[in-house]
């Protein structure tokens, strides 16, 4: 199935699956393949979310859903996401092929897209599936095609009308949990030898997609005390915000920052012109809503002393935020507990990023993540996670499905 | 003459003239018109560079040489360039007017592509004028019509193959001194009160057009120490260079360094990477060869210690130079006392900006540059130059003239 999901998303140098288009589509249509031959039930929900449910002897007990996301970023690897489908759709393949008879529902998920470099905003098919999409998503487009996302989901056979805050589009029923598996996006794992990390939390963050900075473009010629340079002001702010990292690091405060996107106008930009206007994407995330809060007036305050010291205005435009997703501490023992049994090592291990499963985790449902280990990062070609470790995680599962549904 | 140069250029938000173009062609035709209506002999070097020249009485006399450029980057103003053609004009139109008969020749120039924007190379048309276009020249492409320099040249109806390195194309004959006047690209004069500055110097320069930073391409969940971010290398090499320059102008060196182009790849940068590949540009300038060559070094330390730093390989690519161009002494005191004469203000002022001038008095020809009170800088659609400011300097140039030739 990984192989297929690679041939799929071939783009080289990378992989690329498309949120809402076609390379996701066949993602799915490679999933229900896959449940048909398991003799799973295939339902879809309004935003075109995937679900695929082996029926429990009471229908009414709590589901335990389990799953990840198809898409991924532009030349990305083949993993990011997809490694969680395909290790849920592992974990219910050995239960069946064993004859366990669940006794509740069990569904497996694929999310619509989880990436942000879609439509500006990421994990939106959980989103939706939960009734917490924001009130403008609908209306947003995709970078690439200029479509929104109402035009995008139905396209895809979906019903953008019927996606309502506070409106679920999860199979009907009350939830007993959420589990997810996902590659580990840093090499923890393998810098410690170990195949799998319990995930302890997940970060909430904030975004800035689009922050501007504007200065006076100017001639090489003016001399320091006149210049207004956006682009150094832009400077500032990534190596202050660097430092702010690295002082709470020293403190023990897991928290990340991320600028992707540092950049002069490059349809006006010259060598002997100092940039008037600069542009910067910003992604802020920690373990807890009090120290994101924290971090977030400490970034106004850098924000502020960069504007002043270098006579610039700094606009951080739309703001979007995900809530902290703490991962439900049973669920971390019973996962703990089946990977030892399965003589599988384990480690607990933060996520510094965020997944499908923060959605659920910040709804109050007890989440359980797998982080699998993973030799070169996500969002890149490189990704390397070997297979064994993979089945690791889907053991993993079918050895708490076992126990629990 | 200037009214008409707007029109010429108008290309809002600002003033285009493409350098080796039809705008550029069309700025030179309008001085053709002029030189015809004062009776000047108009002649075209092997680059298109054009001469109008007011006979001396003594063919053979040291030749008086006055000139700039009529090229502009793109959305720039009237004045960078164009002012010192139309002062040269003014001079010699006044001279006419009131009956003055030079002993040896006056020439005005208007030398082509004196902007680095357009080949990556500035003063181009000044260099080749003297014999000293670097070898690689004719073959740089514009940046906007992807046509190599040699292509543009002739389609002005000029003729690249003359183009050999030593090889003067000036007018013929011995060359008593190269005079200049430029807007000023900073508000010291205007800070001053001043309208008329005396240059004492124009700064050598080093560039590097496209400096790469090579890290790795990261997701946000990749922890700090495992990161290898290349635009947060490019912010610490900003910031070093300008935390140099504070120093530097501390201890009273002057110099001045530009980063115009700094930006993350914006055809793959995302939200959510961690950008592995930075390009910036680097323009560093100072007054002394010593003092620049010392400055090349403090860039090499740096840039040593940023890439060990962020793990990260930074490539500086081409390296273009232009020398020191120290002002004659003799002329700066001439330039003075004759505006001390017809009562204009002046003060003596280093030019942190290149210069055709710079050319000429790095070939070691007597060279004066005056540079005239502008309210926004150059190369943005604000310069803002007082006419009457420009004919102080054309009634300096006709007093100095008056005197010399």
């Amino acid at each position: 199935m990984l192989d297929a999901l690679a041939r799929i998303g071939a783009d080289p140098p990378g992989i690329t699956r498309h949120a809402f288009d076609d390379r996701e589509n066949a993602a799915h249509a490679l999933a229900i393949a896959e449940a048909e031959h398991l003799g799973l039930d295939i339902t879809r929900d309004a935003a075109t979310n995937l679900y695929l449910t082996w029926p429990g002897a009471d229908r009414s007990a709590p589901r335990t859903l389990l799953g990840s996301h198809f898409d991924t970023v532009r030349h990305g690897g083949n993993f990011d996401g997809a490694a969680g489908v395909v290790a849920a759709l592992a974990a219910v393949s050995a239960l069946k092929a064993e004859g366990f008879a669940p006794r509740a529902d069990i569904t497996i998920a694929a999310f619509r897209c989880e990436e942000a470099v879609w439509f500006g905003l990421g994990l939106i098919g959980s989103r939706a599936a939960l009734g917490i999409l924001p009130p403008d998503a609908l209306d947003r487009r995709r970078a690439d095609t200029g479509l929104t996302l109402a035009q995008h989901i139905a396209r895809c056979g979906g019903d953008p009308a019927a996606l309502a805050p506070g409106t679920r589009l999860l199979p009907h029923g009350p939830i007993r949990c959420f589990l997810e598996a996902h590659i580990e996006q840093a090499p923890s794992l393998l810098e410690a030898g170990v195949p799998i990390g319990i995930c302890t939390g997940i970060p909430g963050n904030i975004r800035h997609a689009a922050i501007r900075i504007t200065g006076e473009d100017a001639h090489v010629g003016l001399p320091r005390r006149f210049r207004r340079d956006a682009a150094l002001a832009g400077a500032d702010l990534f190596t202050a915000l660097d430092a702010l990292w690295a002082e709470e690091e020293e403190a023990g405060r897991a928290m990340a920052f991320t600028i992707g996107r540092f950049h002069t106008d490059t349809t006006k930009h010259e060598l002997t012109v100092v940039a008037g206007d600069f542009t910067l994407s910003l992604d802020l995330r920690a373990y807890g809503g009090a120290h994101l809060a924290a971090l977030e007036q400490s970034l106004h305050a850098i924000v502020a002393t960069v504007a002043a010291r270098r006579g610039v205005a700094i606009d951080l435009g739309p703001r979007n935020a995900a809530p902290v997703g703490p991962c439900d501490p049973a669920l971390q023992a019973a996962l703990a507990a089946a990977a030892a049994r399965g003589g599988v090592a384990t480690m607990p291990l933060g996520s510094p990023a965020s997944h499908d499963a923060a959605n659920f985790a910040a709804q109050g449902i007890p989440t359980g993540l797998l982080l699998i280990r993973n030799a070169n990062g996500s969002h890149n070609p490189h990704e390397a996670m070997d297979t064994a470790d993979l089945m690791a995680a889907a053991a993993t599962f079918a050895a708490v499905l076992r126990d629990t549904a």
